[in-house]
Order: structure tokens, then sequence, then C-alpha cells
């Protein structure tokens, strides 16, 4: 592998590459497996021999390296066997009437980001709006923390208020002054935003939720975490 | 400050010093808010001029360090302030049959488990077991994630199977196999088994489940975080 090659796949590990490129970086056997099983189109396989014995996609380029290179290519503290470059998907129009999206509001912590599309993958949902300042999906962090569900849920950075006001559909967010989730309807379509780790739905944000709701809290902890919380509200939504 | 000093404090990086030691690490002024607030005993406080213009504790013993001593002393990316010594809590003896504890069963990731502690406090869970394999509570990591949790909810490494032959209370634990949390009734007392993030519950432990339940699945992710399916379980248990 030349030099240049070497630094590109490394770069992954940097912000401006996630917005840049038209490709990210996914890591391990697994990973790939969901990637292809997903129909997601691989640019560029890097593979040790282990990995290439038992596995081997036609028409894509794959290159063999040893286990020192792959370390050297990896952003994981143990590489696993194989890395590949995966083309973004490009977006889709969604019809928003017809399904429960998320709207992530400043989502800073990638594996939070990560489980908060795992979690909402396992409840089928498959779109999600970001705000600018959410944290990149195509971080390999956040990549590698959905484990595959990336290849299914369609991450979209969006102008969240122009979302709203475009589409007239019920708003479901998290606050403290909601209606307990238990107690309240929890509509089967629009969307559902989930606020920033610490400073919960942005003030501007807020005044565009019609259906604000509270997951009652029986102890002393301050908060739930992010994807917690997410899950908890998914599960009602499901439940009734 | 001397060097034995500061390389007692940094040596609570290593996972040896979370079994041995009588104290643990705590870092920023929020969890030493926690902390005072759950009237822990601090050992020893550590912490900038900023800090200590507006707090100091009486009773404790309080060093004023620099900014880059404390973020020699820190183990956090950017250092915050203050770090104090906490005393941990002997072990209380709990009534297991008036209450609903936890028992982890091999969580391996500190911020899982961290944030397993504060998804618990917020459902009024005070005690939970932990296998001897689960990650150490006392680990910084743990400790930083549970964001004041851990002051709260009792953690305390037992043998499962013991405990499930001494007391001969509901044994809730999540298998595929299991019913629907939706369609079953969660027992308000005994014992709610979390699995191992990618293996479950062991084996040898599935075998004293009373009242396996499963949380439907509606999408294609192949399994929930732990910390989120505790959530919905509790969730569900509370809202019952």
């Amino acid at each position: 592998m030349n030099k240049n090659e070497l630094k590109y796949i490394q770069s992954f590990a940097q912000k401006k590459h996630w917005t840049e490129e038209s490709v990210y970086l996914i890591e391990g056997p697994k990973m790939l497996e969901e990637a292809l099983g997903a129909n997601c189109i691989l640019k560029k396989i890097y593979a040790t021999q282990d990995w290439l014995a038992s596995n081997g996609p036609d028409q894509v380029e794959i290159e063999e390296v040893d286990a020192l290179m792959l370390s050297r290519l990896s952003q994981l503290h143990t590489a696993n066997q194989v890395l590949a470059l995966v083309e973004k998907k490009p977006a889709q129009k969604v019809n928003y009437a017809n399904r429960l999206s998320l709207v992530l509001d400043g989502i800073q912590d990638p594996g939070n980001l990560g489980t908060i599309i795992r979690t909402a993958d396992w409840f089928g949902i498959d779109h999600i709006i970001v705000s600018e300042d959410t944290a990149s999906v195509y971080n390999p962090k956040v990549i590698q923390s959905t484990m595959g569900s990336c290849f299914r849920v369609q991450v979209q950075v969006e102008n969240m208020e122009q979302v709203f006001i475009e589409n007239k559909l019920p708003v479901i967010g998290t606050l403290l002054s909601g209606n307990s989730i238990y107690e309240t309807v929890i509509p089967l379509t629009g969307f559902l935003i989930i606020g920033n780790e610490s400073k919960g739905i942005r003030t501007t944000i807020q005044s565009y939720i019609t259906h604000p709701v509270a997951i009652p809290k029986f102890g002393a902890a301050e908060s739930l975490n992010a994807a917690v919380a997410t899950g908890i509200v998914l599960s009602k939504w499901k439940m009734q």
C-alpha cells in the first residue's frame, strides 16, 4: 500500500473528512456483513487473510493487508480483520406524514448518537433528522456504535424549524413540564424530538412542540441518558 | 504537592486500585455537589482557586492546586476545577424481599454500567448486585458516567447463584424466548437480571429465571443497548 492511501484511510479520524468525503469507514466482520446485507456499495475492502479465507464479495476491490498494516489503518483499539470504505447513500425524499421521525437536537456524544440510531432501528424507525450541531453520523465512533443500524436508518442534517413549519404534523418533545408518557397517547406519526444531553431541547425549538411529554421520575437521578429516554418513549409509543 | 501523592492520585486510572483502596476518585463541581448532598465522607479535595472561591465544605482536608497540577491529577480529557477522594460506603445488608434489585451479569463497558446505575436511580432502585466479571463501579469512568447516582445506589459484588438460592423471590430476565413485556405483569419485587452486552445472560444463570421477558422488536436491529433495555423494562415495571 502506498503512503498516500494509508494516510487517506487514517484521515477518517478527522472531522472534516466525515462531511467532505463521499465515503465513510466501517470496521470488523460484523459491520461488513451488515453493510453487504443492506446492499451498501463498498468502494474498497482492506482485509487480512483470515477474513478473506471465508469472505470475498464480488465486484468490490479488495486489498489483502497483514495484521500490522490493518492496525495502522484502524481507528479501533484492536483492529478486527477487515475495514472498508462505504459509499454514502444519497438522501431520499421521505413522506413525513406516514411515519414517526426522530429529531435530534444537538446530541453531542458519538456513543449516544450511535445508540439512539440502533434504538430507532429496533423500533422500526427508519428516518432521523439531526441538527447541524449534532455529532456526525459518519464519525467512525458513531458508525461502529450503531452496530449496523446506520445502514438501515437514514440520518439527515436538516433545519429543524423549517421541517416543522413545512410539515404540519404532531411534534412530540420531552419536557420537564410535559404530560406523563403513561397518561397520554403518543401520536403514531409525526416527529419526536430528543434534546441535548445536558441542555435538553433548545428554547427556539420547544415552541414547535405540540405534544409535550415527560418520563416520570421515581428516584433521585437528575436526568436520564438521551438514548435511554429515547428507548422508553419509543417503547411506550409502540405498546399503547 | 509531593511526588508520591501525585502518583497516588494518578494510580486511580489502574484497575487494581479500584478494589484495593478504601477510597475512590470523583471529579468536577457537579459530582462534588452530589457527593456532599448524599453525605459521602470525603477524604481530601484538590481544587483550583475558582472552585474554592464559592465552595469549601467543612471538616474536609482541602488542597489548592493550579490548573496545570489539576490536569496532571485528572483522568478527564479536560480537568474540571476539582477532584476528590471519597470513602467507599460499607456494604449494607438489604432486605431483598421488599424491593426490586438489579442483577448485572457481566456488563463490560464502563459507560454502560454508569448509565445503568443512573437509570436505576431514576426509577427509584437503590440496590444493584453485580457479578465479579462486571466492570468495577469504582472505575473513574463508571463513577463519572453515573452523574452522581453512584452515591445513592448501592452496588455490590455478589455470587448471583447464591443470592437466587438464598432468596426465593421472583427472578426476571430478558430472554429472546421471553414473554412480551407488554403482555405480562412484571413482579414488583425480586430481581431483574441484565445480561452481558453481546452474550446476554449466561446459561448457568438463565435457569434461575422465573419470569422470562422480552422487549418485542419492530425493526431490524440485532439487539438493544443494555442500558436502553434496562430503561424500557423498568419503565414498564413502573407504569403497569
